[in-house]
Order: C-alpha cells, then structure tokens, then sequence
C-alpha cells in the first residue's frame, strides 16, 4: 500500500449528506478511500409522515445508492419499483398523490413506523435498516428529534407554510419561497454518535448538497455547526457558473437571499467553518480569506468522477491539516 | 314486480359473517333480494396488527367479495395481487413472515391505520373504505373496541395463548386448541349502529360461517346474542355430513367440546337463539325442540347456488315470522 493509502485507510473522515447529489459524492469517497471510517450525518429536514409512515428521503436515497438499491437514472426511490400501494391508495381517494413511493420503498416505511411506534430512536432505525444495506460507511440522522423544513409561500391561497416537501415535490419550488425554517430545531439534539464522530474527525467533507435545506439544516441542529467547524473542513460547491450541479438549490439560495454562486455559497459556509473550497474551473476567481480554494472539474458524471473529487478534497484536506 | 319479490324488497335483513363463507353467502343473499336493506355485522376477532398495520381479514373479505376485488380461487385477498412490500419486509428480516399480505391489500390497511391513528372507530372507517367498494350493504364491524380471538395452545414450546392468527395462519390449526378466547368481550361494546340495525331486522340470517371463532365471536359481544334471539333467526350449518363445508371449523369445535355435526353446531347456538336450520339432506335427521329444520343441498358452489340456499333461508324466515 502507498503511503497516501495507508493514510487513507487509517483516516476517519465524516461527511455530511443530503440526498441524491450527497448519495453520489459518497458512492465516490467510499471508492476512494475504501478503509477509511466513514460517519455520514444525514438530512432529516426533508422527513414527513406520508399515510401515517414516516419517510425520510434522504437518510434512504444514501442507504439505497450505497447499499445497491437506488434507482440510478432517478436517483432517489427503489431500482425495479412498482407502485401497487400508491396506486391503490389513490384509488381510495387517500391524499397526497403527488409524493412518490414505490412498493419496496413503502417497506422501509413500514419497518421504520413499526419501529419508532415501537419506542426506537431514528438513529437505531436507521442502524438496523443498513444491516440490510450494508452501506459501508456509518449512517446517522442529524437529529432523532422531530424536526422539519418549512417553506413560507404566498401564492392563490394565500399567505402559508408547507411543508419542504409539498413545495419541493408537488410545486417543483416554482412558487417563491419568503422563508426556510427548520422547524423544531431550537430543540433538537445531535443524534447519538454525531458529535463524537466530529470530533474523532480528521477531516470533515461538505459534498455539493444543497447549502440551504440539506447542509444548512444539518448545521442548524444545536452543537453540529461549532463542533464542525473546530475540524478540518473541505467543502465542495454545489454551484458551478451560477448554476446548481443538479436539482433546485437556486431557488432555495433565492429564499434566503444568497446569490447562487460559488462565491455567495462559500461566504455563506463562512471561513469559520471552511478550510478549503472546491469550485469548477470556470469559477477560479472565487476567493475568501482564510480558505485554500482549488478549481477542479466538480461534475459528477460518474463514479468515477465523484471519487476524483473526493480524492482531491480529501489531499486538500490533507494538505491543511498540514 | 312479484308479492314475494315485493316482500323481499322491503326487507331489513341482518347477516352476521365471518370471511370466505360468509362473503359467498351474501353474494349470494344480495343477488336474491337486491332490493333488501343489508346490514352485515361482521368478525372482528380475527383482526391483528402487523407490521404496525391493523388488519381485518373477515371485514375486508367481505368488501372486497361484495366489492368485486376479491382473488376469487384463494377467497381472501385481492384479485390480481403482487407481493413486493412483503418481500421487501422478509428482505429486512422483519417478522411475521407466515402471514399473506399482498400490495393492494397493504393499502388497504395503511388507510385504515392511518385513520385509526386519526382518532377515528373502526366502523367509520369501514364505512368510508366502503364508500370506495360499495359492496350493496351496510357493513358493520361487531365492535369499535379491540377485542382479539386468543387460543391457548401446548406445543414443544409449551402451554401459552397465541393469536388466533397464528394458530390458523402459522400452524393451520395443526396443533390441538386447549382453548378459545375472545380476549376484551367482557367490556366490548357493539359498534354504533348494530343493535339498532337487528332491533329494526325482519330476520336475521346466520350464515355457514365458522361458529366457533366467527359467528360465535359476533355473539359474544355483550348485547348482541340477546337482541337477535329476540328476532326471527335462521341459520345455514356450516358442516355436511361430519365436517366442515370449508375451512377448520372441526378444529374450533373440538377446542370448546362440541362434535362436529350439523346437531352439534344447532345445539351449541340453541333454541333460544334459532328459529329455523338449513341443513344438508345427509342430515336430514337433524331436530331440537323449538326449531324448523330444513333438508337442502347446501354446499354454495358458486353465487347461484349461494343465493338459493339464502332464497330458502328467507323462505323460511317468512313462514316462521308467518
């Protein structure tokens, strides 16, 4: 083994994730530095309690994608779905349809409801559900505090808040969000385990997940953030040339008043809490005092290319530990 | 429209039911008074909660018989089923595998969860999952409260009471029943609107369901044996010749001492009860104080046969109410 691997496999990296972009990062960090110990603290903004089961999207969108069960052209959901239940539900007039579950997804729902009706925290849910997966890093929610995103919108009906989801899923965030609020988390606490995994951390990665409602909700859980930022801290942008790697992110940077850009994104994270900055190439004028910035090739066409990146965050990260 | 077809039109008509037996006979009694008022108090001591989802395998026989979606070879389930959740939830190791919950019928229990969850009774319920199957009658849960068929068993693993399921399901009855209890009859309540539905009955009709762990179980709810004895009530045995017409129903009459026989099933719901008995013309001989008895073919090989058998049962009623 090189010297570089060796000290790869005896790293202890913890990443954040949100969900379909973060899922794909991982994929590509496993693959890089397949010994290293890897503690992912997922998103649990996006979670919401569908026909009485509680679904959290993107703690299983990075279960699935790394366990082999993803639905690679989606991205999220189950490989080989069928939609029995949801289509039957519909039949019984049952609202909303406009979420998607598949069959073998509505199982995990089912397990985790069974589960926490049963007294169990998420986080041990969560455990028992990647025995099947198998995902080959350690998967934790943020939080196994109840704790949701909101949007508030004003749109025909009037002056609201819904849901993350309802405006994410059903109104593809073409209403104008006035304001994101994690709801709930005032209170919450770190899961069991997250803090910890900070803390034995030698490096902490931010993959290009959605600054606002994935990394920026985990941030928000009391104690995550500070205890981030006392580590090494890479992060990769979400944005290249002003627009989103992928999904809707602008709209969210729009709703709490951030220019979607690179730049905006990292002044957003702040240099309290980034070391180093990946950004694409045509993004290399970004730049903030206190944070190595390097401009690489950031789209994550493949597996391939996201364990490239991840490589290059991980030497970066190497880099400034010194 | 004929005297006799006119007398049935007005009729308020009571059915007690258990599953596939049932289900059939009053497909059968439907289709010979399609213009009565039905009202089925149906079985809920079979119900269980799996996988956190309330199950009601005779009530929703029942809706989906009358309602066109039942598989019509298995009796029970829907028509056209597939497996996924259940694959997915044996794919996670979860328990109980034993019992067959196929796609569609999950949806039908996530509703009924869910509304249970909501705070609303299991007849309300029933009612508003059959605003979807409009069965053609007025289907009724014995009662709101949760009241379970318990049997007490002595295996290799020793003397202890399963669910009622279990032993059916699981160990298809395999294993001798010591006893056969309906766990939470003492302070069970008839659902709303059952004793007001036989009070206003012109008969009331006991099909060839199980009379141990079905019809047995409706009358066990207190209130409910003393208000169809005061009625006119004929029944359909559901044992030809020394054994049952379908089903276990041999194993739940050596479980509480009764022999299997036509006489022995007319002797356990007694005179007090029954005014009028169709049997089979093997037991012809079949005779207790008090009761017309009526030889008839009454195997229901299909819903022409069903409705014959109930056409002579409200034949009967008529002459006895006379």
């Amino acid at each position: 083994m090189s010297e570089a691997g060796e000290r790869l496999g005896r790293m202890h990296i913890v990443s954040l994730a949100g969900g379909i972009g973060g899922a794909r990062f991982l994929r590509g960090l496993r693959a890089t530095a397949p010994d290293a110990q890897i503690t992912v603290i997922g998103n649990t903004g996006d979670d919401i309690t569908l026909f009485g089961l509680r679904v959290c999207p993107d703690l299983d969108t990075v279960m699935y994608t790394l366990g082999g069960g993803i639905d690679e052209e989606q991205g999220w959901g189950r490989a080989k779905e069928s939609h029995v239940v949801k289509e039957e539900l519909a039949a019984y007039g049952v609202e909303p349809q406009w979420f998607g579950l598949g069959d073998r997804d509505f199982a995990t729902h089912i397990v985790r409801s069974q589960m926490l009706e049963a007294g169990y925290p998420l986080s041990q849910i969560t455990e028992a559900l990647c025995t099947r997966w198998q995902p080959g890093v350690r998967l934790l929610p943020m939080t196994d505090d109840r704790c949701e995103t909101h949007v508030v919108i004003d749109d025909e009906r009037g002056r609201r808040a819904v849901h993350f989801q309802e405006w994410w899923v059903r109104m593809r965030a073409s209403v104008p969000a006035e304001s994101i609020a994690l709801v709930g988390a005032d209170t919450a606490k770190p899961a069991p385990g997250v803090l910890e995994a900070i803390e034995q951390a030698d490096v902490v990665i931010l993959p290009p997940s959605n600054p606002v409602v994935s990394i920026g909700t985990i941030l928000q859980i009391p104690g995550i953030r500070a205890a981030i930022a006392a580590k090494t801290v890479v992060g990769v942008s979400p944005i290249i040339g002003g627009a989103p790697v992928r999904g809707m992110a602008d709209a969210c940077l729009t709703a709490i008043g951030v220019e979607t850009s690179a730049q905006a994104v990292l002044d957003l994270y702040g240099s309290d809490l980034i070391d180093g900055w990946l950004v694409s190439p045509e993004d290399a004028g970004v730049a903030l005092e206190g944070v190595r910035v390097i401009a690489r090739p950031i789209l994550m066409h493949d597996t391939v290319a996201a364990a490239d990146i991840a490589r290059t965050a991980l030497d970066l990260a190497g880099e400034l530990a010194g």
